[in-house]
């Protein structure tokens, strides 16, 4: 039989608090994974751990460790986490809700005496917005893991040009241990995974329910370094036929793969395309036909099928507009994810202990990745819980009810009470 | 009876290389309008046309002229003359052939003793490429025509800020008296006015001709700061139905465009349709979806019916993606230029000297634009030769033959002979 439990929200609203503070850039919020942002973040949450007594420690990687511990130390733990890092001009609740609710849980535990079965974790995750800057995913997770392939840490980071791992050495980490292998976790130590994560879609606001449990999250297929070459010419003295125009070439592309999305959507496969970037470079001008043009795609979808439809599209496309255009595309490295299922048993128990709650929820699958899969990855149970949320995520204006966040956190604490057990 | 006239190609020849060697930027040249490329190419210039002993003067703009003393100097002068300035990473001959074309013309009558019957000058116009920074058209022809209107002269420089009357002080000249309507040149003391220009399109090299009789040049309908305003969102959380793609958005209105176009010029509607630039912004990045993108599009043809259609249809595609993709369209300022007819006697004049010296020419319209225009404009008899170019220009590798250009120029040099007399 379980004490009367309750989340410490006050706590978590503390925290949400000072992460803005510490980390507001004007707009939204800005954490650079492995950089100012992040460091202020793992440090604030850091001291509020450490104030009520948990047992704090970090990898190699930087992931920080922070432990209620339960009364058989030896027993596989319980890990509830998510990353505390942003994108440029992010939100304050992507990411840093999965920690707080954590948090909140256990805070909530030391409070009410309770002394789990075994070890309760909350973990903060490093980097896991690093595909900003790196083409990498999931960086923290999967060197926690020991998935993460070494080649990895020679990656540049976009605007700085130095490498992942320089930039992790630079906030004191081990990046020379990771390429030897060394790893914090494994499914012979972690009894399950919970990450809480605001939804970043409006799907719960539209169905006005406070909280969805995650069936899986979606794999992708990416391209960050796509190319289209054409020729500079000017624009007034060269006829249609003598041109061979970057923008013409890359805008009909991007229209025909969104009418491919458009059309298999209509067939029912789930997927999203997005072209999140689409530029002529800076050799372009007016008076000038653009001779060059650059791309980023990610195709999304929890069946490799549907993505893989999307690139067959993709490269039928390419090659009938380098034909009629007379440019070239250059497809640069193509990086990627695989689909994840979340853990029936926690979902269950995620289920029962919402029900018991009296707390209304629905299933669905992520739109975006998450950590969980690196977890899943591994061979560990993990699952995911979702919170509505306004205005999606990503930018500075997504937002959270703390009543929303309040019953979702509630949830999280009952089902790691039941399964520290 | 005319002496036996030849042009001094040598000098040209040199001054070529002049200007090359002074405004090489690794890729090709860059001599930008009122600025330290353009300054070379007028000191350059001015110091050969000094030594072979023609007047030299400025005017309030920069505007440059070197003249050969006709034994009539209150007779309406003849002009010979193009722009020194280029685009940026611009090829070595767009514009300064012209200039060093005149240049050629009357050291070779000097040379032969030839006193012409008025004035001769060769004009080195300021700023004909200034587009590429400022959103105006041809400033230093029209501010030496007195068409230029002051409320320009406030206009910033895209990557300085500072404003064009900032940027020609800085140089030196007097943007208060051109704002005072102060100018040097009208239809009461020149009597014609001939660019020499490179052919800025393909035409000539396939079909062999080394020179071509310009007819018209073309008129333009034009948007440098047009926009899409869609939001920002999670690429991967974000379904079909809730997005609001700027990058989708503007991709499908440049590829409907392009499809336009393709279908006017299939019924013979002459014109060329160029979206110079298109980009996501600075906010875009992996993983969002791009909630703003922005572009320049330029449409010219000889006939303004055919650029109202374009702009007609630009307006209905615009109209259609706002309701599709819940974007919004500004289109910003739209500039432009009326189209110019090329004067028939000037164009009779150059046939008849072409004829007299055996070289072969055609007739075309001009694809771009030109500071013949604002002549025309100013209702001075005005015309174009165009000398057979490989490679197009507003690139480093514009190219032109110098026994083609030595042709160009004893047309030239042959009917401002005439004409002179």
């Amino acid at each position: 039989m379980l004490p009367n439990l309750t989340p410490d929200i006050d706590l978590a609203d503390e925290l949400f608090t000072g992460l803005r503070a510490g980390s507001t850039d004007g707009e939204g919020v800005t954490r650079e994974a492995y950089g100012p942002g992040e460091r202020m973040a793992h440090a604030l949450v850091r001291a509020a751990a450490e104030k009520i007594g948990l047992e704090c420690s970090t990898d190699v990687a930087g992931n920080m460790y922070m432990t209620l511990p339960g009364t058989d130390r030896a027993a596989k733990r319980i890990i509830i986490g998510s990353h505390l890092d942003s994108v440029q001009q992010g939100g304050n609740y992507d990411g840093a809700a999965g920690v707080l609710a954590g948090m909140a849980a256990v805070a909530g535990m030391k409070r009410a005496g309770f002394v789990p079965g075994r070890d309760i974790t909350v973990m903060a995750i490093r980097a896991e917005e690093a595909g900003a800057w790196f083409p990498v995913s999931y960086p923290g997770s999967r060197m926690a893991l020991g998935l993460f392939k070494a080649d990895g840490l020679a990656i540049p980071r976009n605007d700085s040009g130095r490498s992942l791992a320089d930039h992790m050495r630079e906030e004191g980490f081990d990046p020379d241990a990771v390429a030897r292998g060394d790893h914090a976790l494994g499914p012979h130590n972690v009894a399950g995974f919970l990450e809480l994560h605001i939804e970043q879609g409006p799907v719960l606001e539209a169905e006005q329910v406070p909280i969805a449990i995650v069936t899986g999250i979606p794999g992708s297929r990416r391209l960050r370094q796509g190319r289209v070459i054409g020729e500079y010419n000017h624009s007034g003295a060269t006829p249609r036929k003598y041109r061979r125009d970057a923008a013409a070439a890359l805008a009909e592309l991007v229209h025909r793969m969104d009418e491919e999305w458009c059309r298999l959507d209509a067939v029912g496969q789930v997927l999203v395309c997005t072209f999140c970037t689409m530029a002529t470079t800076a050799d372009a001008g007016f008076t000038k036909i653009a001779g060059e043009a650059t791309f980023q795609l990610d195709v999304r979808s929890v069946s490799p099928h549907a993505c893989d439809l999307m690139f067959e599209a993709l490269h039928r496309f390419m090659a009938g507009i380098e034909a009629r255009h007379g440019v070239r595309f250059e497809c640069g490295p193509e990086t990627g994810s695989r689909a994840a299922i979340m853990d029936e048993g926690i979902r269950d128990g995620l289920a029962r202990a919402a029900d018991g709650l009296g707390i209304a929820h629905i299933a669905m699958s992520s739109g975006a990745g998450h950590d969980a899969a690196s977890f899943a990855e591994a061979k560990i149970p993990s699952s995911m819980l979702f919170v509505r949320n306004q205005n999606g995520s990503h930018n500075p204006h997504e937002a959270m009810r703390m009543e929303d966040f309040a019953k979702a956190c509630a949830v999280v604490q009952r089902w790691a009470a039941e399964a520290s057990l």
